[in-house]
């Protein structure tokens, strides 16, 4: 008996057209098995996280992020290293998605995170920094494999897709798992 | 002899009109002594950061708070907490100033960090997260005093100004201490 | 139908006898359902971690504590804050416990943390710290509820007995907690 | 005219007797210019924290480590990663160090951190790590350059003395940028 489809919504933390996370993420999209469609999410189009202005109504770029988080069974994060955290923008869409009226899709939610930086640490820092934000949320981010990729210019081409093999293998590897992780954690009650 | 006048430029992680970190700030500008004057800069209406939007030319507010931090003897940042670590917004402006083309202009920049959340912890993890981007920028920041303000509700009146007399001490003695070092980092090289 | 009982490590960060996180995991014993038995571990026999005294044969110390922790269907970690982070002690009971030969117990093991400080910030920073460590060991650490208890004078008689009534029930709550997460954890394997 | 000669306290944060951090540390005292004197204080015959101990009276080890990092005018710590974070031993002098009867002899010291690794990200995390912990002493710690070394077996021989040529400037440059800071941190007033 085949498992029924999962539905993972893809973030990337980078807004450049060629941003070699985009890239990432397009590789996790495309080696992604069957029965796991990974539908990336744009937080590009967010404002700045504004209390006021959520009072207000909630942007609708803010409402189709929320939907697009709630629909996926599960959320596959790509991030850049800026200043030795999570970049802006996406701390900006975290801050948004963590936020009322309704509870937060990121809540419960099972979460894969993964991250290039064309220098040499494979954005360890941005990542410890991006776990630390989803505590708060309740998120169930998976513990390993854990994908750290350098020196970006030597793993994608001019169109930032990705050419190595060895990181594409450790793409696989974290949305295979993520995928189990997924299924567990929504098939038994959340702690 | 008196000693010349201190620029200093503030910064409030929270963009609400009504926010407690605005208020926070504006207690500082009040009981900043004659020779220092705290200028607020505006980090509402910066674009998200956005590589291919710095590289076709910096947006006009990106250049007007690059000029005010530049020409800012030193930087104050009341930041609130948002998901146990800096608010997006707060994030996107230091990566924004962070960027070239010109030298980022928070670096050796003297900075002071205080923070006020409506929780009980005082914004403690969001100042340590914050810090940790300052070390990137290789900016001097200020290691004492700390102020940590809780329980917002109690410390501001309906309008967010500031009400209570021991946070306002605390606030006076950071800014007095800002003062102080950043007059100590500018008067001899930046090691 | 009963559940089969579970046992779970519990480990206090600070040696002190009368030591506030001591007391706070001995209320932890006394709370625990009847179905789950904590034993408290104790790290205050270990050596300084050394991996030429590893090398030469693990002391009896830390068999015993890596044996208590395997044993165990999941650990239940009390941490007091020692500058801004998890105590040293503390931390190199994680250290010998995540070294060879054998695999880790720590290893996909379901842990939760709490911890309780004289000072007003419940030990937010320690644990995040801790939390951060247990990544390396691919714990499984509980997100949910987070238990931080400030102004330990007042919650404790002076024989460190909890005698406050709400940190109680917190602790309460998270032991239960932990039990479901522990045998949903280890019900099903691991991501 | 020349300047007074400098003493500074090396710390190595591994007990093991080949530690590459402590050939770390020597090659910091081979480089050091002829006026700064680096001289390697010991951690490893600290006992455990615990503040029974240190009530009862300082141990001989304690107050040995605590005057040598008085008289010093610095302190240059080497650290390796221990499960993403500080070691055990190294947290574990911090602690002792910080802790009355008299004024830490680690506040306002001035204080230069790095680290080697067999990894591939240079301790980057653990030096995040002991500069969040230094925050707390209000150690005045240098904020660049940075060494980060990575891939310790190719940089060392045999006997953990440092082979590699790039890894040495970077410390002579490391010891040349603490020399400067402890003199500009000691001639003035701390903030």
């Amino acid at each position: 008996m085949t498992e029924p489809a999962l539905r993972i919504a893809g973030i990337a933390g980078s807004l450049r057209q060629k941003s070699y996370n985009r890239g990432l993420l397009r590789a996790a999209v495309a080696v992604a098995p069957a029965d796991v469609r990974i539908e990336i999410a744009d937080i590009g189009a967010l404002p700045l996280f504004n209390e006021d202005v959520r009072a207000a109504g909630e942007p609708a770029a803010v409402v189709q992020l929320k939907d697009a988080v709630r629909r996926a069974d599960g959320v596959l994060i790509a991030t850049p290293e800026y200043n030795y955290s999570v970049p802006g923008p996406l701390k900006n869409a975290l801050d948004w998605l963590s936020r009322p009226p309704a509870e937060s899709p990121l809540r419960h939610k099972p979460i894969a995170v993964m991250g290039v930086t064309t220098g040499g640490f494979g954005t360890a820092r941005a990542q410890l920094a991006l776990r630390q934000a989803l505590l708060f949320t309740r998120s169930l981010v998976l513990t390993e494999p854990e994908v750290f990729a350098s020196r970006a210019h030597e793993l994608f081409d001019a169109e930032s897709n990705l050419t190595d093999e060895k990181v594409r293998e450790a793409v696989r590897a974290l949305v295979a798992a993520l995928a189990a992780w997924t299924r567990k954690c929504n098939g038994v009650p959340a702690a």
